[in-house]
C-alpha cells in the first residue's frame, strides 16, 4: 500500500485530494504573499486521532508536511515547500463546550476567531484575542503563532489566553492535556512549547480558552499629539489613571496617517489638523455610569499632551476610530510604489533613537526613502513600512539587513507577533544568540526526529550539535 | 586538581563551602520540613559567569547539584538529596535596573521578593506577585517554580510577570536573553522551558521583571457566606461589576477559619457570626473618588449573597482583613494532631463535589476526619489541611492518594502553585499522561543529558524512550 492509500484509509479517500483538484488557498497565504508553493497531496482529518493516524504515517514515510489554518499568516510558515504534503484542520472546526462556570471555550483548532468571539458574546463574555484577520484566521493558527493583535496590553497575547492545549507530536503521540486550570504546576508546563513554535514542534487539535466577563463601558479616543516621547507620557498617565481598563493603544506617525485621508468622508475622520504622530487610546469597564466621566477627566488631565482630541462614547463613534487605525494597513500596501514591511518590537525608551537611525541609514542609499510606522505602541510594538522609492524589490536584502541590524542593536525583536516563518528565517540570528538557536534546534530534534513539521520554518533545519 | 579545587579557584575558596561549616538553612526547607538533606559541599557563586563555570565542572565531572533559593519551598525541592553539591545564589542578590519607561526591574536571581516589592514602590509602581514567604523567597525561585500567590486572578503566576530572561544549562552554556519586550515571537520562547521546572532544566540567574502602576485605592471586604455556590456567584458578578479591578478572592471553609478565632481580639476579626464559608473580595483601582463607592455599590447588588460583611476601605483595614487570611496556614499547622497538606487545583463547577468525595472516602478510614479548607478560590486553586484524628502520619500515602485520585477524577491538578519536587513525585502520574511525562524526561534529557540538575525532583529520572 502506498502512503497515499494509507493515508485515505485513515481520513476516507474523500479527504485525500490531490494535484489540481487542491483548491488554490493552499498554496498562498490570503492577502496574496510574494511566496507561492506547490501542493501535490492535500490531507484533511476530521478529528484529533485522525490528526494523529495521519502524522504517525508521515513520520513513518518520512515525509515531510505543512499544517494550515486559516492561511493569514504573514510570513509564509503556512505555504507549502517543495515535497511538503499540506495537513488542513478545517474540518476541525466545532466549539465543543462553553463553560460559564470557569469561563472557559472547548473548540478545535481549525475554529475562526470570529466564531470564537461570537459564541463567548452570547454568553456575555468576550475571548479578548482580536486581530484584523478574525474572520479567516483560525484558533490552532493563533496558537501556533502566539498571535497577539489589538489588545495585547489589557490582555496578553495568545499565549496568555488559553489553559490546556491538546497537542499531536510528530510521530502521531497525542499529548491530551485539555485542562481547565487557570494554576497547574504539575511538572513541566509542556503547551508553552507548542505555543509560538509556528507548526514546527507539533500540531494543535484543541484547546481550552480562557474568557473574560464582557467590559460594560467602551471608550476610545484619537489624538493628535507632537511626539512619540508625548505619546509614551500620556499613556503611562493614561494606565496609572485607569488601571485594569486601558486596553489599546495604538499610533500611527503622520506619513501611515496620511494614507487614510483620501477616505476622510467614509472613514469620518473627527481630527481637523495633521500632527506628528497620532493615538488611539481605548479604555474598557465595568460601570457605564462613571467610566466615561473618568475617562473625559483623565484626558484632560492630560491636555498637555494632546494637540487636537477626538472621543467616541458609543460604540458607533468607538468602532468609527477603529476603522481608521486597520484601514491603514491595506492603503500602505495599495501604495504606487512597493514597499518592505517590518514587524518589530522596542523597549519604549529606545524606539524613537532606533527608527531615527533605520531612517538615517536607509537614506544613504535612498535619500527619498519614508518610513510609514503605526502600530501597537502600548506594548512597544511597531509596523513599519518602507518605501525606497524604487520601482523593484531588488533590494530587499539591503533594506532588512539595515532594519533587523538596528531593531536588535537597540534591544529590539525583528518579530513582535508574525513570527519567523521562512519570511524572517535569514534573519532570526540578529536577535537571537547562537546558544539559544542551538537549543531551538536541539529542541526540534527531539520532538520531531525526522523533521517533518513545518521544515525550514524558523531556522535552517541542519541539525548541529550544541558542544 | 580536584573538582573542589576547580569550583574553588571558580568562584573563590571562600566561597566552597564544606561539611560542618555549611549553615544548617541549606539543608531543610524553612517551615521545617519532614525532609531533611545532608550537604558536603556548598558553592555559592557570584556572577552569571560563575554559575556557567561550576555548572559546566559539575556537567563535566557527573556531579549532581541542587540550586538553592530562599528555601521556601513546600514540596522538599531544595533539599540536597544523597550525594549533591549545594549550589546556592544567595550572592547574586542585586537589583541591577530599573526602567521606569518600559516599566521593568532587571534583577539577579538571589534577590527577595520583598526588595523587588520595596523597590519598585519607590517609583510608584509595583511588581504584582505576592506570597507570605516575601521577605524569604527569592525571585529566582519564584521563576523555577512559577511562583503565585495572592494576586494571581488580576496579574496572574510568575509566568506572566517576567519578559526577558538568563539562564544557564547544565552543561555551562548561557542563554542570554534578557530583553524587555512584551511582544517577541522570533523563534521559541525559551523562557517558558525553565520557568515552573523547578531546577531540573537549567538555572535562571537574571529576569527583567515587569512592573505594573500602582493602583491608587485599595478596598476589601470580608464576608460570611452560606455555601461555595454563593461564593462562586459572588465572583462572577464582583468581577462583572468591576472587570480588571478585582485583585484576589481568597476563600476560607468555617473549619479553617475557626483555627484563627481564639486570637479574635489580636486578629480584629470583624464578623460576629460563624457561616459555613468565608471569603476575602480584594479591588485595586486607579480612582479613590469613585472605586469605594463603586465596591460599596457592588457588594450591596450581591446582598442576597452576603450572610454578613465588613469592609475595609483604609490600607490599615485592608491589612487587618488580610492578616486573618495569613495567619490561617500557620494556625493549622499549629494544631495538636498531625496534618496532611496539600495544595490542588480544581475546575470550579468541580470542587465542591470533589470535597464531598474526599471527605466521604476518607471518612469511610477515619469517621473523625476533618477537612480544613482555604485558598485562592478565584483561581480555583485550594489547599486543604486532612486531619485524620491519628497521632502518626503512617497512613501519608492513603490520604495522598485518596485525594490526587479525586482531584484527578475531577478534572483537577495535584499541584496548583508549590509543584511537585519530591514530596509529590510518587503522584504526578495522576494528573499528567504517560506521554507527558515522556516528553518531559526526553526534555530532561536533552537539556541535562548527565543529568546533574535537580535530579529525582518532579519524576524520577530512568530516562525511558518515546516508542
Amino acid at each position: 500500500m502506498t502512503l497515499i492509500d494509507r493515508l485515505a484509509a485513515a481520513v476516507g479517500a474523500e479527504h485525500v485530494v490531490q494535484g489540481d483538484a487542491i483548491p488554490a488557498r493552499h498554496v498562498q497565504d490570503l492577502w496574496g504573499s510574494d511566496r507561492v508553493g506547490h501542493a501535490t497531496t492535500l490531507v484533511r482529518p476530521g478529528s484529533t486521532e485522525e490528526v494523529a493516524a495521519v502524522l504517525a504515517l508521515c513520520h513513518e514515510a518520512r515525509q515531510p508536511v505543512v499544517v494550515q489554518g486559516g492561511m493569514t499568516g504573514l510570513v509564509g510558515g503556512g505555504v507549502p515547500d517543495a515535497d511538503e504534503f499540506v495537513v488542513s484542520l478545517e474540518r476541525m472546526s466545532a466549539i465543543e463546550e462553553v463553560d460559564d462556570i470557569t469561563m472557559t471555550m472547548t473548540v478545535q483548532a481549525g475554529v475562526t476567531l470570529y466564531e470564537v468571539q461570537d459564541r463567548a458574546a452570547a454568553y456575555g463574555l468576550i475571548f479578548p484575542l482580536d486581530l484584523a484577520s478574525r474572520g479567516s484566521c483560525t484558533i490552532g493558527g493563533c496558537l501556533s503563532t502566539n498571535a497577539g493583535g489589538n489588545r495585547v496590553l489589557l490582555y496578553g497575547m495568545t499565549r496568555d489566553l488559553v489553559l490546556g492545549v491538546e497537542t499531536v507530536l510528530a510521530d502521531g503521540t497525542v499529548l491530551a492535556a485539555l485542562h481547565k486550570l487557570v494554576k497547574n504546576n504539575a511538572g513541566y508546563d509542556l503547551k508553552h512549547l507548542f505555543i509560538g513554535s509556528e507548526g514546527t514542534l507539533g500540531v494543535v487539535t484543541r484547546a481550552v480558552l480562557r474568557l473574560q466577563p464582557a467590559p460594560a463601558s467602551h471608550l476610545a479616543a484619537f489624538c493628535g499629539v507632537s511626539s512619540l516621547a508625548d505619546a509614551l507620557r500620556l499613556l503611562g498617565r493614561m494606565r496609572a489613571a485607569m488601571p485594569g481598563m486601558v486596553s489599546a493603544f495604538e499610533a500611527m506617525w503622520d506619513e501611515a496617517y496620511r494614507m487614510v485621508l483620501p477616505y476622510r468622508s467614509s472613514l469620518r475622520i473627527p481630527l481637523t489638523g495633521r500632527y506628528p504622530l497620532y493615538v488611539l487610546v481605548e479604555c474598557q469597564g465595568g460601570d457605564p455610569r462613571t467610566d466615561e466621566a473618568r475617562f473625559l477627566s483623565a484626558l484632560e488631565s492630560c491636555e498637555d499632551l494632546l494637540r487636537e482630541t477626538a472621543v467616541g462614547t458609543t460604540p458607533g463613534d468607538v468602532a468609527a476610530l477603529w476603522a481608521i487605525r486597520e484601514r491603514i494597513p491595506a492603503e500602505i500596501l495599495g501604495g504606487d510604489l512597493p514597499l518592505f514591511g517590518f514587524d518589530v518590537s522596542l523597549p519604549a525608551g529606545q524606539l524613537e533613537a532606533c527608527l531615527k537611525q533605520i531612517d538615517g541609514e536607509l537614506r544613504e542609499h535612498w535619500p527619498e526613502v519614508e518610513l510609514q510606522v503605526f502600530g501597537h505602541l502600548g506594548d512597544s510594538n511597531v509596523h513599519i513600512a518602507v518605501v525606497t522609492g524604487e520601482t523593484t524589490r531588488d533590494r530587499k536584502p539591503l533594506v532588512e539587513t539595515v532594519v533587523y541590524r538596528n531593531v536588535a542593536e537597540f534591544g529590539g525583536s525583528i518579530s513582535a507577533e508574525h513570527g519567523i516563518g521562512f519570511e524572517k528565517e535569514p534573519y532570526l540570528a540578529f536577535t537571537r544568540s547562537a546558544a539559544e538557536i542551538n537549543l531551538m534546534r536541539e529542541l526540534k530534534r527531539t520532538l520531531d526526529p525526522h523533521g517533518i513539521l513545518g521544515r525550514g520554518r524558523i531556522f535552517a533545519t541542519t541539525p548541529q550539535a550544541r558542544s
